[in-house]
């Protein structure tokens, strides 16, 4: 499994992507082939030995809380420990915090290992966000004390934004945050609110829901960054978005050097939420300021049974809360759409394992009338191949597309700002897809996977099943699929007067330019070329009236026709590259690349056109349908 | 829930199907809308009341074995007993064997509560198959002692086809079946094997997988219907299907008059399977004649540690075993076709529920821009009205098409001779598209229910998980996708010289006559009339080289596409008879169902073009992908 993927990666990351080339760059100038290899290495290391074993194990011990404490398997601590050792929580950083500056793209292939091995043991995305949030927003003593120490491995992180009634709407989360002005008052030690060295501080009383990672004892600490509203002067909370700043709220208290102070902050876990799948990863209802573990001003009597609230520090301004969490909105979703992408790796991998090896039947026609001829193995059924090869066409090519989001979020950063303003656009067109369409067909593959098994694919004794349940989540976390599509038409490709779709339409055209050069492409470039257009077009006719309810009542439709249009970009890119060198990889592996770009525009591409006929028309059958009708 | 669904099987059983009409004929002359009626309220009610409530409670007690029996929750006693004492088990039975004569349509009509509400629990349909089986090829005592005691709900039943090695590949079963001549031969007071009353005596040998309530406390007995190979002259068993004879093998020994003898048959549990869902249902392997529980002649010595054999009746001649099983295999198609229809139609509902009353985001344009406004119900964007409709039409539309089927197995059997062999003709043909096109696209619509619940969808705190995870067997067993599709393309329309493709033609081309009368249909009809041809074009360029290999290399998404183009008929006919009617329902039922058609013809009709275009072109992408370029 792993020696596919890496040559996979390989590939994707050298050949056609050349991410050699950014060591030519200052951030990176310490970097080689070399160094980015040992990361490879290392992370395929780790993977194998500390993940891959025991993906079952933490499918089947589901985290359980005794009263006190939330018990996780052993090896999940094991997991975390190696991981955090490898340094791998700050890859990306700046050497002065400890980090190796690595480039993200060699950071996300080699983090690809880990989603192959358990996706549901890994819980580190968070941390890395976290931390990357605080480094961009809070202040340089926030920076110190918190992210630096979830970068070093000593503390994890969380992001708390839902809540039991504001999952898509986050306008209406109403946790409330006030002012901690009872606290000096009451002369307990504390200094004013307004001057601790943390940042001004704050009293927090609210429910957070899906909290991953909310409580455990993997680390000493836990850093929960939480979306809150600052009541107005009138006492009532601001609606909308507007009403929302972020808070650093520990899980237990710390001082400026980063020791813990002995005191418990007012975090409660409330409830482990029960799934079905990704259970590795502990997913949590918490409470904030309940007055379970009431902190110091509490003796001073909270109100209404409550305690006065969890202790949480400003980060940025008041009222800009949102945006500040929006920033690492990018990486996560390309991350959940990497996550969704090598499950659907893995039950390719598994599934083609099983083919190889599995009797069952014989060849149609004249070669298969021996009955007593020995039963053939899967791979030699036409069906079982169909299936084999449309997982390798969504799988890779969803790798290649994650990978290609992964050098833009490079290119952002270290491009000249021409190249970085270019890769920032096109990476804000490109992140929808980017989520979506592996959370979608990723998960269509591991349902291939388990189908190529059959009966056996059905139960616990092999993987594919959990692959399938794991990858169900992608599709409705970190933005459902309609909020991804609802982004898409609603606001990625008409911002800036279409700007990101017309540069996105001409870096196609660029490798459609050059596929035309080779007669086995030149087809495949005719099919994109009129793929694109008819997408433009149905962009256009869906806005035509201007009316959004118009425009957006078939944002999933579109979205979906988009995200093969951009995976049939993929492909022909990476085609192109595999006809333009002659190949250091063996000609199979060229071969398979090629067969699987063929699969895609032969039997995916073609599906495009039902899927924009209702955009193009903005077909109302679903919106007018009447309530009472259903 | 049951509300729904029994105003949609009343439209579809009176209004579309005109069930009432059977009642002219001698088979059902004492029935009447009454009598359906009242066999249609005692299931829904046996459904609500001891189905419905305990579905999570047997996926979550999961069957396990305490090393001596099965143990299985009280609920699933408490419905076992609820459903045998209902009569169901032999609703569509004659009188004399205690039956009701109720059409099959009806039964199927009435059996679907059951499914809506615990598809798990409820493994009847193979107690009813197995003795039906029995009563086309046994022998009057074999009818007498065994499918009798299985109709009256003493005794359950099995299919024992399925091996470890054999699953789709039947042919390859190992298990051996040998004339039990031994025992008369020890003098243990057996009568010679072939002189045994309750049909020819065999000792057999071997292994059985994929075994649904292979054992279990729930009855007396269990009476298991086995394939087996009887071996040649020279020992050997005869290769290929021919050698397959048909054995009942009754878990414990019984006499003519049905009584047990008290001696248990060398049937053991060799291990439950512990499946992805369908968990309230015993799934097992069974060992058969591994000398577990010795029965008389072993005294004189099993060979190689093993016993002589379990005893088992030949039914039927020997060689005819896969015919015999063949009898039953169109109605268990047709089961296993509305059990995800069932599922299909729970999600929907409860997602339909939730989406009534959970309140998430705000109106798209100025409507919502008022943050300070309450939220809005799920069921008010358009999105979720989207994914709503077509759960609609694929589930109501998958229970269309199953009635349909049931209502021409009536026909087969209370036709007239022509009308009869019509009917038998075009059930062979719809068949493959009853069980697959459900088993996959009630699968999606079970996607869709978990996507509307967001977070909670996720979590077993809601129902819609199980149904997903309970649906996904239906495309593996009796027949896989590739199983179904390679029976249809491969056979079902082109025997008898496509017979059966221009009966299904020419009976949707009657739909589409009428539905172009009228103006509302007219547009579909002419859709639904180029997909027809489309179909038949591809079916011929499929078959155009004659080489069964190019043929079938696509035979799924040929399959894809058929039963697109069969569902987009039953919306038609569905649409037609709405219209053509002043309906005895409420408006909004019938503007329902238009809806769902438009649906159909708007966003899944268009589909099959780029299903259809692999067919027609006999696209070697996946059968000329070599084993080592994966």
């Amino acid at each position: 499994m792993t020696t596919s993927l890496r040559s996979t990666l390989d590939f994707l990351l050298y050949d056609w992507l050349q991410a050699e080339s950014l060591t030519a760059r200052e951030r990176f100038t310490d970097h080689s082939r070399e160094t980015f290899d040992a990361v490879l290495d290392t992370c395929e290391r780790i993977a194998r030995e500390k993940y891959a074993p025991f993906n079952r194990t933490v499918d089947v011990q589901e985290p359980h809380f005794d009263g006190e404490k939330v018990i996780l398997p052993q090896c999940t601590y094991d997991a975390r420990q190696a991981f955090a050792d490898s340094g791998m929580l700050s890859a990306a950083q700046d050497y002065e915090l400890g980090g190796m500056q690595l480039p993200y793209v060699v950071e996300s292939a080699a983090g690809s290992f880990f989603g192959c091995a358990s996706i549901s043991i890994g819980s580190n995305l968070l941390t890395t966000g976290n931390a990357n949030a605080i480094l961009v927003h809070g202040t340089p003593m926030q920076q110190q004390v918190f992210a630096a120490n979830e970068f070093n491995g000593r503390w994890a992180g969380t992001m708390c934004l839902s809540e039991p009634q504001a999952g898509s709407s986050l306008s209406d989360i109403a946790t409330r945050a006030v002012p901690d002005v009872e606290s000096a008052a009451a002369a307990d030690g504390m200094v004013p609110w307004d001057q601790d060295a943390l940042g001004p501080r704050y009293r927090l009383r609210g429910n957070k829901m899906w909290i991953s990672s909310g409580d455990h004892e993997l680390t000493e600490n836990i850093v929960h960054l939480v979306l809150a509203k600052i009541p107005g002067p009138d006492g009532k909370l601001v609606p909308g978005v507007k009403g929302i700043s972020l808070f650093i709220v520990p899980k237990k208290l710390v001082d400026i050097k980063g020791n813990l102070t002995g005191e418990r902050n007012d975090v409660a876990l409330a409830g482990l939420n029960h799934k079905l799948g990704w259970r590795g990863t502990t997913n949590t209802l918490l409470n904030f300021g309940e007055g379970k573990y009431p902190v110091r001003a509490e003796q001073g009597g909270g109100l209404d049974g409550h305690g006065a609230g969890a202790i949480g520090y400003l980060v940025g301004k008041p009222g800009e809360g949102l945006k500040c969490m929006f920033h690492m909105m990018n990486e996560a979703r390309i991350s959940i759409g990497m996550a969704a992408t090598m499950l659907g790796l893995a039950g390719y991998y598994a599934s083609l394992d099983y083919a190889k090896t599995r009797l069952q039947g014989r060849p149609i026609g004249e070669a298969g009338k021996d009955a007593s001829a020995p039963q053939v193995r899967l791979i030699e059924h036409a069906d079982v191949k169909r299936m084999l090869l449309a997982q390798k066409s969504y799988g890779e090519g969803a790798l290649a597309l994650n990978l290609y989001c992964a050098r833009l979020v490079d290119e952002g950063r270290t491009g000249n700002a021409e190249a970085a303003a270019q890769a920032r656009l096109l990476l804000e067109v490109l992140t929808p897809i980017a989520k979506s369409w592996p959370s979608e067909f990723c998960l269509e593959a591991n349902s291939l996977a388990i189908q190529i098994h059959g009966g056996y694919g059905y139960t616990r004794d092999f993987p594919v099943e959990q692959y399938w349940r794991d990858n169900r989540l992608n599709m409705i976390h970190e933005g459902t699929h309609g909020i991804q599509a609802a982004d898409l038409l609603g606001r990625k490709v008409v911002m800036q007067g279409g700007a990101g779709l017309k540069l996105l339409a001409s870096t196609i055209g660029a490798t459609i330019a050059l596929a035309r050069q080779r007669p086995e492409l030149s087809a495949y470039a005719d099919q994109l070329a009129q793929a694109l257009h008819d997408v433009t077009a149905a962009t256009q006719a869906a806005w035509s009236t201007g009316n959004a309810n118009e425009a957006l009542a078939n944002a999933v439709p579109y979205m979906q026709a988009f995200g093969h249009m951009v995976l049939a970009w993929m492909w022909l890119d990476v085609a192109h590259s595999v006809l333009a060198r002659d190949a250091s990889l063996s000609i199979a592996a060229n071969a398979g690349r090629l067969s699987a770009a063929r699969y895609f525009f032969r039997y995916e591409l073609p599906k495009i056109g039902a899927w924009l006929g209702v955009v193009a028309t903005r077909d109302a059958t679903c919106a007018a349908m009447a309530e009472d009708a259903f």
